[in-house]
């Protein structure tokens, strides 16, 4: 007796392990990376630091988060309805990517830019 | 000469990293314990042992979102605010173990509860 | 056949995985930062900038470790004999995050003191 | 005087940490999930529950190691070349998803032809 | 001015981080896993379940700190004094691969025995 | 009825989860490092900070690509044949925790050559 078999599933399994996707998590990570640029100025030197190395791992976050959505979530029909879907992602990837080798303000604005116009694709795609 | 001196901050540390904090990032892992929860009973048995790993590191990751919530942003002002505080974070986080040993939805439906109390204090404090 | 079922269970469940706790491990990582700090002065840059990134991971273990013991192991009839628990652990968690901010060692000091305190009600919960 | 400055740096930022890649990295975890899948039916109870959280595990930095490559270190000039880029490590990292719902060998086999299509365009850019 | 200078350092390096170190990181692991075997039988289908992701942690967190104790503790008086070093962690670090694949409590009794028999050393070298 | 028994298993332990092992992921790693020596001087402040903190990153992952090399893969019979396989491991990953107190190539270079000595054994041992 096979107490835990190798069966192929008939569901659908893009539903394991849960259907939940929120572009709010790269956001927030991205949010933390304009803090921290709009701060550093004003930082001591420890706490400059610090910043960076804390800046390293949201950045990293942000990229993770992205990722996820990108494989996980979105599918071939979503892809066929947004084909620059895959460049969106590339792109945003890419800043965050520039957000550790920079310090200036206007990288994070950017990266919060193109996580928006994913979120807004991602929230057209769950509504239809 | 010193270049990386060891100064007592004159900046209010807690400014640092970003302060960014949301208690969505929280909610959106409990969200997917309901999820992994609901579908539980549909799965196969592979897919029934890989919703247990997954369940597992989502209830550590509310655990480890509402404990940052709890000592970075949180201070002595909101506390004397809002004495019972410590208590909803601790029965948070104690629920977050709960939904480790439990299957049913009720329980992740409960931590969601608890977030959102938690939710409405954070952003009354944010407001004020 | 249900090779898993969804069973209540009714074994208390705080006893899973292994009722294994010790404050040993927070102590552990604060000594860690009470070494580094005390160290810091004598260092190379490089060294130095070493210190700044091993610190902000030992602080950040402290708290995890702080975070667990008081969510897995204290229980309502723990903080019904100490009503001041949630706040000690609160400020040392806090006191850990201070230890990311400053490079004195008197603030892994007092982080090691309040430890202490948290350990000698630990080990009084377990004689009880 | 500004010791750590917030300079925009004139170097190629592409060139840090290190320039090292290799999609070595991604097959090496793939074959990892061949071996597993291989041995899965001759294991016993015990070790087949092992098998599906380590299992978990590899195809998830099949995916980290896969999306660092896309991410990292390709660039607009490849994507011009290759035009089919974006869509290969698309598939690639949905198929280690696949192989996190599978045991059948063969969605790990169809994992590193994928791996390998990807590694020919990798060393072929490379000698460019 | 190169103000993050590239130089060899004069000062012991194994004095960095802190020169803090206990077997008992690895110890309270491995409490852990003879908890969890203890316990194991008494469990409920899920939390069997659960015990077997958890035990798979615990026994690389005490492969971790055993690792990081024979690497970056010991030096070579040490090993010309206890010339059986190597073989005590090799076997200790194997042992704890054991418990992996096991379930039986007298795999964690033999690790604890092992971890132990390192202690001893450990601490007649602290006190020489 | 017990679904998820206690056996004792009669397989060859060594043969979970996959019998993949090589040495390339630690070499890659250790590639890294020597490829951020390199870039050193020529960075900025800001990325000099970064590829300290990476650098760092990079030489524990060399370290623990080594140490599950001689733990999990190498057993008493290639000891036996390699009497001095102990020592290759203790003194490569102590030189990659050298790696993390230098920014010299030389010190990576080092640690590549003693990664290529173990290859060597490996490969020697697969063949066999």
């Amino acid at each position: 007796m096979n107490l835990l078999p190798r069966i192929k599933p008939v569901y659908a399994h893009c539903d394991l392990p849960c259907g939940v996707y929120d572009p709010a998590q790269a956001r927030i990570e991205a949010e933390s990376l304009l803090g921290i640029m709009n701060k550093y100025e004003s930082l001591d030197e420890h706490n400059k630091l610090r910043a960076v190395i804390i800046k390293e791992e949201r950045a990293e976050l942000v990229k993770h988060h992205l990722w996820v959505l990108w494989t996980d979530y979105f599918n071939p029909e979503h892809l066929e309805k947004y084909p620059d879907l895959h460049d969106k992602f590339w792109k945003a990837t890419k800043q965050a990517g520039e957000c550790k080798h920079h310090l200036e303000p206007q990288e994070a604005e950017k990266l919060l830019t193109m996580i928006d116009e994913i979120a807004i694709i991602f929230w057209a795609t769950k509504k239809a």
